[in-house]
């Protein structure tokens, strides 16, 4: 049995007293100092510690490479009063250290290139309001974005699909905004599904503005989630970064509607790098609002999906197939072999080259990582690609 | 300046006075003994040619392979009655022997693997009503197939990309059926454009009934064509092998809507496997029309594709985006290099194995025309896969 409730939230692992108050203090100097994804940062914290890191931001005793992105707001040290501001309002700040950061559904954005992309980090830290563990919430877990301006035919449909989904366990990620953002939570909402909004400003904000009620609830049944300190507001660059985080805490993206220029093709392309599936849902060809979602599909960007039951077989875990008693093969991954299996589609089969795209990964990783696969038993291989093999056979 | 006339119709190619007149009768011969593809006698005929193959017929001097498909009206010989009547009606009959018999259009059909699909044979002949050269009116062409049960969104589609593709010298290849193939063949007629409908009876038949009237408008300024003989009324396995003449008349098949078991999978399979491209349009998730366009998109059957242009992308001759003066390099390949070349796409990449997949080759085949092609200078290759190359650069 999974366990949806409120475990140990706000306790620390492996640390005790006051070095975990230390720890807690300096994660969160350094998400108010940054505010978003600082790859130079994360690397320096992966190197010397998060409270080493903190002195050395605040000393300024710093690679040239990091003096940049901490100079506006290294003197700004309001750790505590952050900290008993978003406790004082019902709510938390959930670091790598506790037991409900999603450190799974982390792991590939610290894994990609960010000499590529400096907006490929782990977020520092997560501010939270809800009742909900984070970790156990975004076990498993559908991101429906959409357009603002969406329709009746992308609003039905985004309520039929949360509909079908919600009582299979599904929790309904997305971003708040207008449109099928707002459809996937009222229905998630409407279902009793667990919903999380992933937000382009501080937790303490509503945004937009006219869905503070929407976000009140939320609040109150499901999660309320931001990198960005108590009080930051929202601007452009938050919300391409925002999307890594609702990619990163799914199992995969669907989009309903989009338009042409629809900000979800960006959150469709983090799912794809991330190698989280990245699903599209058609309309008529007549429907502006459905443009984007076909460029994506005839691009082969996103798997064209109309039904829950389409989704599941995309995104769903394998174990859904399989006896309840059998191993989950997943679970035992990791690195670029869990990448490269979590690449592979539950029905159907890929070759390295896409499983290249879809993971991320370089081709001579994927190949490695399916070799590793093959032993293991965990894949096969035909003239159609490689496929999943279920325990005990295909 | 590509001609639409009616160009030398019924005079015979290579061959003069008596021994055009016998070849003639022996096709019709054969058409009427057979009835529909039959690689065995195709087989026999390219070995001994069409006389000697209906002589052989006649007299059952024949192997095992062909006693079944002949017995039953290989002593039926009405083919001067045959000749007779269908020019009497207006109408004549097309021989491979004929200049405008479309040998480039039929010569993927005779590659294919007759072992695998008995159904993989070119027709012997073609009856034919309508003043154009058959040649010359599928020069150009898209299959515009899809659901009897149409919608108003599947022929509003149908209309709109039709008209758009009339004044850019397209022809409308389709099966006369009512719904989605009506719209496309009456949007044709609207726009003055040629079109050619396909049945699975004798041109004298109207099949539907109620499309008599239409059938009569296509016959009158389009082309009226069946492999069989007139008076054959339509069985149900006429209409796969009709399909395939569907997709072999036609750079592409454009599927409008389809219901989950539509025949238009059957004319989109025919694409595949003669390397044309299929394409789909998707409309709403929620109509039953369209989830076979769904499918076929999701499973990678098809493109999808919405607009003309889209359509022009896929289908179009490569000329279309070079100086007018340019080559062409399909007119002047033939075999699997002209099969896998018209396999990539004049935008985007693929792989060996969609090439493959495409061209209906085995994979070794494949490589060595893209070697071929490649030192011809026609295609490239990167991590993507392998392009067009235009004359003169990419």
């Amino acid at each position: 049995m999974r366990s949806r409730g409120h475990e140990n939230v706000g306790a620390s692992v492996g640390f005790a007293g006051d070095e975990a108050d230390e720890r807690r203090l300096a994660w969160v100097y350094l998400s108010r100092v940054v505010q978003g994804p600082c790859a130079a940062l994360s690397a320096l914290i992966e190197r010397v510690g998060v409270v080493e890191a903190a002195r050395a931001v605040r000393e300024c005793d710093l690679p040239d490479s990091l003096r940049g992105p901490t100079e506006q707001r290294r003197g700004i040290d309001c750790a505590e009063r952050d900290l008993e501001s978003i406790l004082g309002s019902g709510g938390r700040v959930v670091t790598p250290d506790d037991p409900e950061w999603p450190a799974w559904r982390m792991l590939g954005l610290g894994q990609l290139d960010s000499a590529r992309d400096p907006g490929a980090a782990v977020p520092l830290v997560l501010w939270v309001r809800g009742p909900r563990s984070l970790l156990t919430a975004s076990e498993q877990a559908l991101a429906v974005v959409g357009a603002r301006c969406s329709t009746g035919y992308g609003e039905r449909v985004t309520a039929e699909i949360v509909g079908d989904l919600a009582p299979r366990g599904w929790t309904i990620v997305s971003g708040a905004a207008f449109g099928i953002d707002g459809a996937a939570h009222r229905a998630a909402l409407a279902a009793g599904a667990p919903t999380i909004a992933v937000l382009a400003c501080g937790v303490d904000r509503p945004y937009p503005a006219s869905h503070a009620r929407l976000l009140a609830e939320i609040a109150e049944t499901g999660l309320v989630v931001s990198e960005y300190p108590p009080g930051t507001t929202a601007h452009k660059h938050h919300f391409l970064a925002r999307n890594r985080i609702i990619a990163a805490l799914a199992d995969g993206v669907l989009v309903v509607e989009a338009g042409l220029r629809s900000g979800a093709r960006n959150t469709v392309k983090w799912a794809r790098r991330l190698g989280r599936p990245a699903l599209a849902v058609p309309g008529p060809v007549t429907s502006a609002s459905s443009v984007g979602c076909h460029r994506m599909i005839r691009e082969g960007e996103a798997v064209l999906v109309g039904r829950a039951e389409e989704i599941i077989d995309e995104a769903g875990p394998l174990q859904l197939s399989l006896p309840a008693d059998a191993p989950t093969p997943e679970r035992s991954l990791d690195g670029d072999e869990a990448l490269v299996y979590a690449a592979i589609p539950r029905t159907g089969a890929r070759i390295p080259l896409e499983l290249s795209g879809e993971s991320g990964l370089p081709l001579p990783s994927v190949r490695a990582a399916l070799a590793a696969l093959d032993l293991a038993g965990l894949v096969g291989c035909d003239e159609s690609g490689w496929f999943r093999v279920a325990p005990g056979g295909r």
